[in-house]
């Protein structure tokens, strides 16, 4: 039977155990949203600090060469390729998740000719990877969106499909992709597939290349730790490199952006992808906050993360049974990302409350509250603390009446 | 006539000579490169510091409300719509220049329907205003997509006109637009104006809603001083609010982000002009750093930059006469934005001396160098000085030998 003590006996004998070192944690606070916010690492607090005050103050435009900042976009990239298994030259720095989205979505359309126009996605997928998709239909009126059920998307493959968006991890239930089966089946119809890889990029072992990806974009807030509203990044497959173009032609993603010429000539390979100047601080952060992965075997980060959300259902269905809590998406851990997610009837006030005890973790409406572990800096006995503080509150007469401030949503 | 003593009489003098303490400036630097990359302040390092450590180290998630960076887009849009004549629900940061001139020229195309598909630039002006055109133009292939000469956008107006893209200040020459005579034409063909404010928002007082414009961008790094690749904002004039639709749709901009629909509804008023999450450490310090505008009347503003212009060529052409060097662009204060350039045969040369000396500006290829007056922390007696080190440098026998690294050509 686990205890406390197991719990801290595993981090012990933690593989990772030593990387939480690498991180600036609030003292006495149980931190379970790494997949909306990571936590700040010692480095990138420094990387930061040094690029404000020496960088831009002292050293001002020179640092774009001295400092190395006109080259972050691909150094970022380089460090984001190991942990989702692509090649040095395949992935950038760049915009947002959404910009990206929209960036490798037109493209994709536009390489498939005028026989391929249908884009499909799923109904229930992270919001903004529908809005682009619907803004792009509108913009580009020859698309033939089609949002598609749950789970459904392989019923709408055909001839005219262009490219297929999938979430590898799904923002709310938590519930893993199989990246290789469903990469086949869009490319089995001819079709293009783009993988959102927001709730999986730094906590699952993600294989772009062996499991046949073509176009990926993702998120360096959450488990990469780049900081609030971090840089994106996004993947091409080289075999599409010379083919797709940004239809975001900015000059940062020109062959020779310092040529200063009026006709735009893509630059070769992944750095065609880029648009305008990139926010070199906040891009800084993330590449220092990369860092924390160094030496990190992702198929450990990975069993970790599973290890710890095997432990939370464990613990919260022994420790709060009858509570009213049910679980959402998978139980078995290969089926899922790196969160775990409860329904609960009133689970805002549930997760105030927890907030307020020092544990953190977030809610989605209508009823659901979610929990990340982060395997470089979660512990088993975190996870045990919490779901005692969980446990305690459900147990408690007054918590229905508290009265709570209103937590961000920010995924 | 002039000495280094007047120079010295006219900073006591400055009205705006007690701003330059908001400064945090290099010892013994002069640094005439704010049209490329604005000088640090302390409030932004300040606020970066705190954002870092204080927000998202100890804070974490929470502090997406309790330190309001979920409004920061607003809240920059307002100080930036004060220095540029735009009401303060008009303006809102967001993303680069480039991208936010692709979303703007998009939604204007679309919005004047299909009898009117020109979007007209004049061949010369800013390489990505140019790229990000021709770029859309491939994504909607119904768009005409007119380079003109430089000077000629009028003649090409005509019932087909959707838009015209004009820099206000160009950004070599540093000549200034017309604003009111050039927007006015552009409405009077039908069509909308588009400008790009990056060389003129922070050094020019900007009247956007007095001079007609209906739609504009602009960069948060040059002028502005939010630090390397700031995020930049834009503009949409009231009476285009309600109709023009954001093509890049994504979750920030839509009116209910966090109740995770799957439908786009854009919000009302600028915040559909949001995208994805915005990089919170650079808008963090582009916020602080709008605060060394308080008080700064913008008209003063200009007159000192136009004076401190108007120095620059007076001593130039005094000290350097029969050196080379050529003026480029407006004589007349009144037709120039903040910075003055000059061409000369070896012009990289001179720069790469300059900077070797302490007086930065920078080179635009083949042969123009460049210089920023940004007159929120450059004295008259820098200007003198950097003028005596320029004649100096060109009286010297071995400046053309001289071997230094190259500087960065960022804008």
């Amino acid at each position: 039977m686990t205890t406390r003590q197991t719990c801290l006996d595993r981090d012990v004998a933690d593989p990772l155990g030593g990387v939480r070192g690498r991180f600036s944690l609030p003292e006495g606070l149980i931190y379970l949203d790494g997949n909306s916010l990571g936590a700040l690492t010692h480095a990138a607090a420094a990387r930061v600090d040094e690029a404000t005050g020496r960088q831009w103050g002292r050293d001002l435009i020179s640092s774009w060469n001295s400092h190395g900042w006109i080259g972050l976009p691909q150094q970022v990239g380089r460090k984001i390729a190991r942990l989702i298994g692509a090649e040095a030259d395949e992935v950038i720095a760049a915009d947002s998740v959404s910009v990206n989205l929209f960036k490798l979505a037109a493209a994709a359309v536009r390489a498939q000719g005028p026989e391929r126009r249908a884009v499909i996605i799923e109904r229930g997928d992270f919001p903004t990877d529908l809005y682009i998709l619907q803004g792009l239909a509108e913009a580009m009126p020859e698309i033939d969106l089609r949002v598609v059920d749950p789970g459904r998307f392989e019923a709408a493959l055909d001839d005219r499909t262009a490219v297929v968006l999938l979430s590898h991890v799904h923002y709310r239930s938590g519930v893993v992709r199989d990246m290789a089966a469903q990469s086949a089946a869009v490319r089995a119809a001819g079709a293009l597939n783009l993988w959102d890889l927001s709730h999986s990029a730094g906590v699952l072992d993600v294989h772009l290349n062996r499991d046949g990806a073509d176009l990926a974009a993702g998120c360096g807030y959450k488990y990469l730790n780049g900081g609030p509203g971090a840089p994106a990044y996004l993947f091409v497959a080289r075999r599409h490199q010379t083919i797709l173009r940004n239809p975001l032609s900015g000059w940062m993603g020109h062959a020779r952006p310092f040529d200063f010429i009026d006709d735009y000539e893509p630059a070769a390979g992944v750095d065609r992808w880029l648009c305008g100047t990139p926010p070199i601080l906040s891009l800084t952060a993330l590449d220092a906050a990369l860092d924390a992965f160094d030496g990190v075997d992702m198929a450990q980060a990975r069993a970790k993360a599973g290890a710890l959300g095997d432990l939370f259902i464990e613990r919260v269905e022994a420790r709060c049974a009858a509570q009213g809590l049910v679980l959402v998406g998978a139980r078995d851990a290969a089926a899922r990302g790196g969160q775990v997610s409860f329904a609960h009837p009133d689970g805002w006030a549930v997760m105030q409350n927890l907030i307020a005890r020092g544990v953190i973790g977030d809610f989605r409406r209508p009823d659901v509250i979610r929990f990340g572990f982060a395997p470089l800096y979660v512990r088993h006995v975190d996870v045990w603390d919490a779901v005692e503080i969980l446990g305690e509150i459900l147990d408690s007469e007054s918590w229905r009446d508290a009265r709570f401030q209103t937590v961000s949503a920010v995924t």
